[in-house]
């Protein structure tokens, strides 16, 4: 069976995966880029520069063996997004996922192919019938949960993730959506280990105990 | 200027420096003692025994130099402690403190002189009146803010601490008092570090840029 997997997924020292205020031009709100500033400087984003360390070996599992991505409304597009017929995702003409990625929403509209790989697929499902879709789609390969929080707290609370990778930013956010909402006694179904990064972060890996 | 310091001071990956459901057997609520295992394991807790590495290290810090502690009522006593007579704390008749323990509440009380160097005194007053007075009784030495979450949080946003001490647990509590609520952009204040522990908890050290 292949894997679901959660990378890369930053949060604030208070545990919120995005600022208030979200807009087209603002997609974290009023966290800005602040809370993925640790992942710009690696080599997996710079490609020929960046540091090798910690963070960079975790920031490149992102892509290798996935499939297919499921992301939530709020990561796909701003507030109002589905009134904005010509949004194609806030990732310009070749976006980075290059699978198919399934956006939940109840908004749906014909799926859109982007260069690169990527086609944007909409789905009015739960997180398990999301799923079953996209591991379909994914051809054998892991499905990625690409976010927002609520999403990944969906995903957790259903039991469907296998790996998670959380980078805890030491930033106070304050507000905005939070990642850890609802979830009590995580621990009881994962490992947790956390390792922190000379550049300032945490990272948080959880690991699915046999079931 | 004798420093403002917090130490040991633990919380859940979720935030929260104590659980629900508080009670005069059960101090932390749900969370038992969770927050507190790293803490018990180290030869700063055992004396004889434990390990000597990271988290001993952090947790010796907690006593040396330190001349007055200030809590909140609600490490002090379960709720409802204050129509109890008899309450004088939940930390026997010689209690880990040492020094004077300024207890911050509307319900004060005549002090109670503890074994060991432990006086308690009730004080009804705002963070900045209750350090005057700590630092006074602490004779030079610096003074401990020792929780709970509230209390801490209160010294923060008055700008009071120098030094603090956060320890994060791999567990998520879910409901409880959370320590990070209203203090958005508190790393403007301070420069952090972060450091993971073989125990599993990341220790987090907050230090006062110059003001």
């Amino acid at each position: 069976m292949s894997h679901v997997r959660v990378h890369n997924f930053a949060i604030s020292l208070d545990g919120f995966g995005t600022g208030e205020g979200q807009s087209a031009d603002t997609h974290f709100g009023h966290a800005g880029d602040r809370l993925h500033q640790w992942m710009f400087a690696t080599r997996s984003w710079q490609q020929t520069a960046g540091s090798s360390g910690v963070d960079h070996v975790f920031a490149q599992q992102y892509g290798p063996g996935i499939g297919a991505e499921i992301m939530g409304a709020g990561k796909w597009g701003h507030p109002g997004w589905h009134e904005d017929e010509q949004w194609k995702g806030a990732w310009g003409p070749n976006p980075p996922f290059h699978t198919p990625v399934f956006v939940l929403t109840h908004h749906t509209r014909p799926s859109i192919e982007m260069e690169g790989g990527t086609t944007f697929h909409f789905l009015d499902a739960s997180p398990a019938e999301a799923l079953e879709t996209a591991r379909k789609a994914a051809g054998g390969q892991d499905v990625r949960i690409g976010g927002g929080a609520t999403v990944i707290r969906d995903f957790l609370a259903a039991g469907l993730i296998d790996h998670m990778h959380v980078v805890q930013v030491p930033i106070l956010l304050g507000r905005g959506v939070r990642l850890w909402d609802g979830l009590e006694s995580l621990e009881d179904a994962y490992d947790i280990e956390a390792v922190s990064a000379p550049s300032g972060v945490t990272h948080l890996t959880f690991t699915a105990k046999s079931r």
